[in-house]
């Protein structure tokens, strides 16, 4: 199935990028000076093939899973608070729940390898297995697992735009995903862990040179396969990094935007576009955030951030206030005059 | 007037600030991890002395003007295209109209000096003279219109208050604006050239030299005095900068939160700065333009851009972007949950 949604990737219409382009040159404004905006307008334009698109229903689309290399040390954060910010945002009181619920976005949350349960309904229950391994000793999950992860992630996204979403984002949960997320990107770009480390909610000196120590260590004993995206999944990676894969390929599979988050997210989208390169075009970045590796990322995709937010809360928080942004880039492309209102067709 | 409304500017309520930090603090998430949107929430108490706002009626105010200094070649667009945009704007259609709009603003559009009346009904006339001077040959406007100019802007802004908005940004219509903006802006900093003077609406490099030669060859002429803020509008700025600083000075001092677009909006930052700098508390950025000169605006206001996004339309659209990500950091401060709702209080 995941080989099926890949081979079914195809790029953008660029007929209709380029009769967005003529819309865009034709709005009262010097050409190209509304920057990123007509960028994600014309963009919009080759991922659903028409000039003009809204973008009424959104959602998050949230992967949430433990990771058992938190037992090395590597977070400050108990992993109980996995489960209890899963809660909060089927609650509705989560930071993503509450800037998702301002852009107007709906919330779908997947649980699929939390420790423990989360006990107020409205979670969708998919989990493989209660947290992934300590890969610290061995690999985090099986080629296996890691494949029906990004599966579980193409099915929920998929459901989506069967309900009518003309627009998902990318968010997670899973306390120590900085350190799953910096393992997976050392493996694919071999840069220094000095940039692709940082302290996630709050590591001090010792804590950062522990986790940077744990990846090295982890990427010697089980050599993930740079070329083999799969391999660095399964090897140091997470379920809720495969399931974000799953939302970036089911976007591209069904011609449908996808919104990326901060760092974790962006080890995502950097996971998809590996797996197939044509999925590029169908994300919009959104905020670049305060972990380091942010930036190695945005090169890697060729994008750049619209937000600059100094934001690492995670969840999704920055790909909801992207939502705006857009909002108001198929708002200017549908409605703003043209030189034709002032004679000058 | 001006004197009495830089005489009433008072500090940030620091309590009100502490406040809003405490809370802030207790919000379901790592401290600090919302970033600016943590930022905004604190600052916003600071004005207003409430822990918690909203930003319900918002306006842009736009200052529209001609200047002399286009006869001398510093510009692409024909002078024309000044009322043309005023009266784009009050037709609701032209760029800042559309995002404005999108964004639930209103728009002011007041005339301080456009060389053609605007047709289309809606512009506030406080017209001063038809165009400032050509700053090549004498000064732009006599001491007396600069701060009749910003008086005009302090007074429309303080209407706009009294009929109960609670946010206001700035906007501009002036064809030439980036000439006259980068010589108050060499003329507060002394700056190399190259740093401060860009190609606008889309000079080319031929362009681009005269432009820079013009303003070298003014300040040399008028020699524009950094410590007389006035003395610089006077000698090499427009009625429509003025304008912006007068909207900058009036929410200070009406405590009230006003938003600055890009390159043309910061240097009317930068003078109602240097006229009272207790007025910088009271501003919030939003974009980097394409206009080179707007680091070196951030760098001298000690302020870093929320948005990145490439533009150079000016009018305020940045700041009509900019309104959801302060709605956005007031949804949160308002609506997320605390350590309270999971029993952690």
């Amino acid at each position: 199935m995941l080989q099926q949604t890949i081979n079914s990737i195809k790029p953008l219409h660029q007929e209709a990028m380029e009769e967005a382009q003529k819309h865009l040159d034709f709005l009262l404004k010097p050409q190209g000076s509304l920057g990123k905006l007509e960028d994600i307008a014309r963009q919009m334009a080759g991922i659903t093939g028409n000039v003009q698109n809204t973008l009424a229903k959104k959602m998050i689309i949230v992967g949430c899973s433990d990771n058992g290399i938190h037992e090395e040390g590597v977070a400050v954060t108990p992993q109980d608070v996995s489960w209890l910010i899963a809660d909060c945002m089927v609650r509705g009181i989560a930071g993503v729940a509450t800037l998702g619920r301002h852009a107007g976005a709906d919330l779908r949350v997947i649980d699929l390898g939390l420790l423990k349960d989360v006990p107020t309904p409205g979670v969708v229950n998919r989990k493989i297995q209660r947290s992934t391994s300590n890969f610290a000793k061995q690999q985090a999950m099986t080629r296996e697992e890691a494949i029906r992860a990004i599966e579980i992630g193409i099915e929920e996204t998929n459901k989506a735009f069967d309900e009518g979403y003309d627009l998902v984002a990318t968010g997670e949960v899973g306390i120590a995903n900085t350190t799953t997320s910096s393992a997976m990107l050392y493996a694919f770009t071999g840069k220094s862990l000095d940039v692709l480390v940082g302290r996630g909610a709050g590591l001090d000196d010792a804590g950062l040179k522990l986790k940077k120590e744990c990846i090295q260590q982890a990427c010697e004993l089980h050599k993930p396969d740079a070329a083999d995206p799969i391999d660095v999944l399964a090897k140091v990676g997470g379920f809720d990094i495969a399931c974000m894969a799953g939302t970036f390929l089911a976007a591209a599979a069904r011609r449908k935007p996808v919104v990326m988050d901060g760092f974790i997210s962006g080890v995502a989208a950097l996971l998809a576009v590996r797996l197939c390169p044509e999925v590029k075009g169908y994300i919009f970045p959104s905020h670049g955030s305060a972990e380091p590796g942010t930036r190695v990322i945005f090169e890697e995709l060729g994008m750049e951030p619209m937000l600059q937010m100094n934001m690492r809360l995670g969840e999704g928080t920055g790909a909801a206030l992207a939502f705006h942004i857009l909002d108001a880039a198929m708002y200017m492309m549908n409605n703003m005059g043209t030189f034709a209102h002032i004679g000058m067709a």
